[in-house]
């Protein structure tokens, strides 16, 4: 049933039904289900489109838990899917950028999807600060972002960019290690 | 003139006049001026919608050269500039958005202003790599994107995170020295 209505979501999108005009009534004629039935599930269309997103994209990543290094390789390597389908998908591509212009989707995604994931990235790190794995004077929302940015910055803001296998590898030993040949002091 | 034209299509912008409609006759109209007048000095809508952006933005800066550090820091902060202007300026904020679903006016602010921007930042990292200051083994366009990368995260990505003095210090220390306590192998 669920599947159903977020299948009916999806088709009217690849029609090309904008995201403002999707009602929870047109949903429920497509899906051939009562509009009580949407709103048992969902509170709103805003909750049940981000549904939707995420049945679209590859599902969040299980962390191997074997090395600082290994989870945040397996993190940022789910980004790098999930930047390739997103670039595959015209209609995923075409449903980020109205979710974006939609302040309540906007902030419904963001705190369906987004936020979980930066605060799995953050509990890694801080795990590692206290272990010593990470300097203990970095503040650990600029490490997140320092991780993460360079892979959005590719694959959200230079579409032209490439996403290479490798390349969530290739940013946590360049993060990890950083760019001079020599550390200048100790720490 | 030119002064004067720009500031027509800005003032139709706060008007709220999308930018779809924004025709070089409306323009013409707006500035008090004739189409030829605006088309010898540009060659579409697309062209003079780039210079009113970059008329709006705070001017690209100017590298000290005293240092590589120096020089880092000088192009975050602009970086960080640009994104408070962005942030403060509702008008500016709309306008990217809206740039961002036109390809064709997106693409001349690309070529226009961010490739260039981009180009000074990869000579500096180039000069960089070669006088020994930045490993040899970094590819330039990952080394750019590990500094840009984390701003624009917080700039654009994430509207609610803090934007503070000395960001542009902590990113480009943080980037080129490292995350981890010691360097686990030497180069």
């Amino acid at each position: 049933m669920e599947r159903a209505i977020l299948e009916g979501v999806m088709k009217l999108l690849e029609e090309g039904v904008p995201l403002a005009e999707l009602s929870i009534e047109r949903v429920a004629r497509t899906a051939g289900v009562g509009k009580a039935t949407i709103y048992r599930r969902w509170s709103g269309k805003e909750e049940l489109f981000v549904d939707v997103v995420r049945a679209a994209e590859p599902p969040d990543p299980e962390l191997p838990g074997t090395s600082l290094r290994d989870d945040l390789v397996v993190l940022l390597e789910s980004l790098r899917r999930r930047g390739l389908v997103s670039r595959s998908s015209a209609i995923l591509h075409n449903v980020y950028a109205q979710m974006k212009s939609s302040p309540r989707i906007w902030a419904a995604y963001h705190a369906g999807v987004i936020a979980p994931r930066r605060d799995l990235a953050l509990d890694l790190l801080r795990r590692a600060q206290e272990n010593g794995e990470i300097r203990a004077d970095i503040d650990l929302d600029l490490a997140n972002d320092m991780f993460v940015g360079p892979m959005l910055v590719r694959s959200v803001m230079r579409p032209d960019a490439e996403l290479p296998e490798g390349l969530a590898e290739q940013i946590v030993d360049a993060v990890l290690d950083g760019l001079r040949p020599v550390r200048s002091t100790a720490p």
